[in-house]
């Protein structure tokens, strides 16, 4: 064998990385995938036992209908513009775009559709994998604010359109070359609206439609007395809640540091760092902070400190120092439950899980954050505007501020306007709501069939002999078939 | 320091490539080993509370078992005979082969049992420990068909058996280096039987061993009534059933794409992508079918889709494009409905958790799909054939269709027979069903000393003053020993 | 352009190598880091109903109190002495000496606290995460031992230390340049006290935290009889310390194989099968152990060997052949029950968990099996000392053995005294011990203001009627606000 010329090893040495890359991109992904039964711990142990079944329904099917909304239309119009992908794969290069003034600004993508053939690259499959698992982030968002009263159907119709249209637009907007990304090239604004693992591309959104599916769908029986008051209803199972959101905060890993699409960027060890930083003073503020406010410190509001956290720190993770990273958590640790608070108290929105205050409201402040905190050394030349990316407090000047504070405005408006117009036409088409006596009896048995702790059909065993988990009482009614 | 040679320079890039090799075949294969959780959680989130210590210790010692069994003798039977294991690493060479009208056929493999110092290399290792997660699922299939009503020690036997001798044979005969690998090169048919990550080799041995498991052990007292009609046992948990299954779809990534045992293949992301579609429409038609066959969609179904869609996609998952991954995950999501209550209904006999029509029917589904439907455009040489594997419906003949076929005759029989063997001889030995009126009372304290949910000794609480969970009822016999 | 010249192509390789090193011992640090739910898991389900919300509190606090702990103190105590750290970065280089006999002998490290913005290099935040993560399964040990009766400030403040302090000093001395790595090259001992991936560091300084924790606690009332007899008092959910077990047992993979901080060791194959296979000795040796000690297998016990046999072969899995592997994990399925009996009957300590049967007695255990079986073909050059690390079976002589020794000793004293004096002073400032009536009724009310499992307020369902799990009782008191 004669020696391979150094363009040759040149080549090898791009592909070697290149296939680095797609690797640590499909584990990150794999990773937030894992998400997905993170929620549905995290949402199903902070709801009643009667609706377990329809909770975990909910948590579960999101997946399958985001996959399916995301790969036939969602996927397209979100990243059909993005030109290179991996290694220079350009297959997807096809933007809709308008022009302002002299501005070329780019609305949705319109290649990829149904990953056909031609469109299906191994670079386009990986980041179709990685694109679609944050994407169902956002879809598995409203199924806790809308727990215990949500109609499946109406659920199912619903989440389409979050996977297909709601989502992917403003998905474009920012990470898909569209118009949110352009404002520092075409208007001088920084970087244009930097969100550099998605507070408000996959959180906000999730929080803007939880808000108003919360708003729209009513809060549950009994949650508010005659006078206004919000009762307490506390969730079933405290174990699930805990061990939810430890998964939440393993696959929040690959969230972040994965949002490189590349494993040879050192910066994936800083992100994960901070990543890991802002979780743990956003659980340990909510923890000093429920003491002082109740009392005694609230293990579940513990957890929503520790994801509020996450959530704040996942636009900035990428271009802040560690401290920072630690101040940013310890802020939103304080603010999720001040937010949860003031929606159940003076919103007078019931939202079970606090999804809202979490993934909306911490979403928009970690989008803040970035226009504040940016170090200015890290996304050097990004969204085509030369210089890292810097905040205010860094020199940066309002400019990267004031695009932070464009795409938290434009989420408002689109997600809020969106899921308005679409939760009333899967009213009108399926229902949204459940009836109020299925509601009280609790969903599990009218929705899906069969309760989520079932017992032996028929056989009643003496409670001081009971087992203590599971074989107490008649199955009401069971499906007709066993699993 | 003088500059390196080219020569040098490629020699340390190969290494490199075969370092990210053994680290994705590492990750992937910890992820395949995590699948033992989700099998446990599903297992034993479908059987009854008074079980759960046994089903749940079934599924704790099998990985023990699998491990020790595939260590000593299962692991040099299956791959001894495959020659160079990543990067030139060829410690493993001998394999026991016939001669059939002059072409060779290799039965079993003769070299690594008890990895003793000389195979222990790197490479090996890797191989072992990835080929080891795979045995390991066939292992725990027939754990949930057998559920309720297996003597423990005669599952320690019987589980050993399928470590070291059923599942590595087939195994060998497959993918290392046996007789139905090279029906291509020897008879002409496509590229022999090709099965990319286990439809066959792991799926369809662990479904064909529950189905003569569950046929020998009989039904579950009160199954069935008088008339033979089936009745519903519904089981304890469904919280667990759905989170052990994101676990499976989560573990399933690497799988499939772990496969590659190539981190440099940037097939991984179409298998990777393809997974998640298959795995998606198999969820969703079975959310439609259930709804539709029973008026309610039933979640553990939902469950069982996804896994069909899964298991269904596993033999294809490099050769298909997107829709047809699609379409395979959409029919496995109905036939997995249909043919459990076919050998419910029909064939009278009682699989817990519906392994059978999981793992046996969709195993054999997935592995035709090859012979249907690949494409041509991967599996370049595989089997020492030139070309792409095609199917039928691509252009490839009936060739790649047949060996598919034979592939699945031999499982039936092999499988089948080994394992009616295997069960006689422990039923002999040790015994594999427990006394009826333990089957009544439930597995937990006679065969494990201890229930699953147990209370305090000796308090027992008015039930209106109980907390909800685990604190009502004297346990009737614990261990002398607490853990 | 220009062909690269063989100088930037080396460049650029060697830099592909260290982003693949990262790669790994990021991915691996998110395999550790999860392991926190897999604690949480396994010590819930082996305590009481009635304290669910308290064990799974402290399991999940734990971990932020970690990060914060570690980020200001511990790591700069820990590691900022370590000098080059991935591909050359050394911006950690200042360890406080004494000198003895001319000998330099390293106390602990003088930089790095709060990751100020110089010490945030790509590299040490790499090593930050994955020293971070090992250093928490260390504070997480004691609440095991310590469940169902500390009081959770007590356990806050406390834990702080043991990030902050006492884990830190003594992984100095091990693994960040301190006087116990150097007793080879100082004292001619093998190649000073190697651990290669914690058996001393993690799980013995975990261990005896938790023994000298549960010893100045107390037992639990009702643990002893009038006579000093133990009796059983069996954990509330046995699926939970299964699932929890696969969980520690998938990211134990993390914890072993990413113990090379590098992707590009083959060696880290040999580690994941020595891990996988001490651990299946260690489950199958308690089962058979279990089995004849008792009359019947115990499932947590179990659970015990597998995590028994995973924290032995902890400091031996890169140095020993697989035979040895699988010895070493049957023999600590052994000791793990006879250390748990010996603790509980003859030294009256109360350990709801087992922790320090588990991680004291069989970290210490591993940590000989270093000096006994390594076999003399990994650790080239390791601390300064030529050749590979090798044991007395091996013919590596005494000094290696008694090396590990002086670990032994160093950890028994600085661990033990430092816990000691904690203990005392928390004890002063916050109180350690819960009241006994607080205890009697269960700590979830009364330290955590709600149930772990919660049930409906104000809805008292007869039990005939009762869905089995949650809905059965009225909260006594929950938070003032919902989570």
């Amino acid at each position: 064998m004669t020696d391979p010329s150094t363009a040759d090893l040149a080549k090898a040495l791009g592909d070697t990385q290149t296939a680095m890359n797609i690797m640590w991109t499909l584990l990150c992904g794999f990773l937030v995938m894992f998400m997905q039964a993170g929620f549905a711990m995290v949402e199903t142990g902070l709801i009643r036992a009667k609706n377990v079944a329809h909770t975990m329904g909910m948590n579960f099917l999101v997946y399958s209908i985001g996959v399916l909304g995301f790969w036939a239309v969602g996927f397209g119009l979100q990243m059909g513009g993005v030109g290179a992908i991996f290694g220079g794969d350009a297959t997807l290069s096809s933007e809709f775009t308008i022009t302002v003034a002299g501005h070329t600004l780019g609305l949705f993508g319109t290649k990829g559709f149904f990953l056909t053939s031609g469109a299906f690259t191994s670079g386009v499959a990986a980041m179709f994998l990685f694109q679609m698992v944050f994407m169902d982030t956002t879809c598995t968002i409203p199924t806790g604010a809308m727990a215990e009263r949500w109609k499946f159907s109406g659920f199912v119709l619903f989440s389409f359109f979050i996977a297909a249209v709601i989502y992917p637009i403003y998905g474009n907007w920012t990470w898909g070359g569209g118009w949110l990304s352009s404002l520092g090239a075409n208007f001088g604004l920084g970087h244009g609206h930097v969100d550099f693992a998605g507070s408000s591309v996959v959180h906000m959104t999730g929080g803007m439609i939880a808000l108003v599916g919360a708003r729209m769908i009513g809060p549950r029986i009994g949650k508010y007395d005659a006078q206004g008051n919000p009762k307490p209803i506390p969730g079933h199972n405290l174990s699930m809640v805990v061990i939810g959101t430890f998964i939440l905060a393993f696959g929040w890993f690959g969230f972040n540091a994965g949002s490189t699409v590349s494993g040879n960027d050192g910066q994936i060890a800083i992100i994960a760092v901070n990543t890991m930083l802002a979780s743990a003073s956003g659980a340990f503020l909510a923890y000093a902070w429920s003491k002082y406010r109740f009392g005694k410190p609230d293990v579940s509001l513990m957890c929503n400190g520790m994801l509020a956290g996450m959530v704040a720190i996942t636009a900035p993770c990428a271009f802040v120092d560690a401290p920072i990273a630690i101040l940013i958590g310890a802020l939103s640790g304080v603010l999720v439950i001040e937010a949860a608070l003031f929606i159940e108290k003076t919103m007078k929105i019931d939202d079970p899980v606090g999804a809202v205050a979490v993934h909306g409201v911490n979403g928009a402040f970690g989008i803040l954050c970035v226009g504040l905190f940016a170090n200015g050394q890290y996304g050097i030349g990004m969204n085509g505007v030369e210089g890292g990316v810097t905040g205010l407090f860094y020199g940066g000047g309002s400019g990267q501020l004031l695009a932070e504070l464009i795409g938290i405005g434009a989420n408002v408006i689109w997600v809020g306007a969106s899921a308005f117009v679409f939760y009333k036409l899967c009213d009108k088409v399926v229902g949204m709501r459940v009836k109020a006596d299925e509601e009280v009896d609790g969903l599990d048995i009218p929705e899906m069939g069969a309760p989520g702790y079932a017992a032996e059909p028929g056989k009643v065993i003496p409670p001081e002999l009971a087992p203590s988990h599971g074989a107490m009482t008649p199955v009401m009614k069971v499906a007709e078939e066993p699993a």
